[in-house]
């Protein structure tokens, strides 16, 4: 392959799912006198640069924090390689450790932007809900072994459905300009033992999917009123939402684009 | 609880689940010069003794390796203890690490035995057939990427069940007299992303289970006859069989007593 022209520099957009179980989360952080902690860009992109043998950049749409997953995260990079674009997944996934993998690459335009260029992202929340412990999967989900009853969660979810002003749903210290965002959809579905809580919207604040999540599921066990979350989308009071739940049960299941 | 009589000692019958890939196996070892290995059998024993404040100890039905899981092993103990049978599964849980758990306690005639009782078991060995990564629940399955004729598993499936001598299925040195084993269903079943293969018998030799899930994906995946179960009944030969799969796909499911 070098006796042809030089490769040119072009974006690539990669598709990434991984178990974030083991995972400083994941944007690069690199503690002063310490070694860089295991995240997930750090992870992907030094096997990028030692699949591409050049410096590379990963630009990742999502921060997803310690032990969030992802089933469809995207991310952007721009390398000259030789590698074609059908082989390009198993180059990298061949040198990827077992629980993070390229599920698509694809060529993307110069302009393309992982991050600036989301429309809609979906994620899902994984509670267990069984009296038995959830075992081999439990850093997979939340165990809440109480009841849930799914016609009031949706009742509460479809509340949520529209343009409002979330801060009542988001962290402390957020550091956003607005709080407004649009979610297109909520559902609560039950899969067996799990009862899964997908959400999708043109974005999300900090912890506003677990804490959303933690809501529902007070809804679910009857403790909270369904009317519980037209109070706090009125009053954006992060004191009457429920409680932030664990970041084990949380997927980022896809990203839409342009 | 202490001034009425003291209780007698009674036996007790445990029905236990467990994650055992942070297990080394079932069995208690203890090596010489060095502290006992972290093992099922050791973890609830020692949570037994803690609970119960007396010596106990704990008899298994199902020796089973590192790495394999349970639904529904069996084990039995003798103890006097107050604890009312109601309260015990709890009581018991409440000290066991989060990947293991008692699903059942119950009292048991004075002669019961876990292992000398045993009159069925069923296993269960599933195999993550697609073509990404299993991620979250890599230590729970094997990953066959390579597609799986589930009719022709069946097949092949269906001539394991009978009394037969397993020896060809069995690892080397597995210390049976007899390797004549009766086989009461083996069925191989697609759900998602896995194929489940079960089998129900009256016992299973060393690695038995983890030689007939090799054997079946090599049929499903054409790469050996049908036919090959049928000369491997009859020439007993371990070499004619598949290999031995990972630990991790299996599971010990259940197991009836008279």
């Amino acid at each position: 392959m070098n006796d042809s022209a030089p490769p040119t520099t072009r974006r690539y957009k990669l598709v990434l799912a991984y178990d974030g179980s083991a995972y400083h989360g994941w944007q690069k952080q690199h503690p002063p006198d310490a070694a860089p902690l295991r995240t997930v860009q750090q992870v992907v992109e030094d096997t990028l640069i030692r699949v591409m043998r050049q410096p590379v950049e990963l630009i990742g749409a999502s921060r997803t924090d310690a032990g969030v997953h992802a089933e469809g995260q995207v991310a952007h990079f721009d390398a000259a390689t030789p590698i074609p674009l059908e082989r390009m997944a198993d180059a990298i996934n061949s040198r990827l450790p077992e629980d993070v993998e390229v599920r698509q690459a694809e060529a993307a335009d110069s302009g393309f932007h992982a991050i600036q260029h989301a429309l809609h992202k979906q994620y899902r929340y994984r509670v267990f809900n069984a009296s038995h412990r959830p075992l081999g999967v439990r850093h997979m989900v939340y165990h809440c072994w109480h009841g849930l009853d799914l016609a009031r969660m949706n009742d509460a979810a479809g509340r949520l459905v529209g343009t409002h002003d979330f801060e009542g749903f988001a962290a402390a210290g957020h550091g956003r300009q607005t709080t407004v965002r649009t979610v297109f959809g909520c559902q609560a579905t039950r899969h067996g033992d799990c009862v899964d809580i997908t959400i999708e919207g043109d974005g999300f604040l900090y912890n506003m999917v677990r804490i959303i999540a933690g809501t529902l599921v007070e809804i679910g066990r009857s403790r909270f009123e369904i009317e519980q979350i037209d109070r706090i989308l009125e009053t954006t009071e992060r004191r009457l939402a429920g409680p932030t739940l664990p970041p084990n049960g949380l997927t980022l299941m896809w990203i839409r684009y342009e």
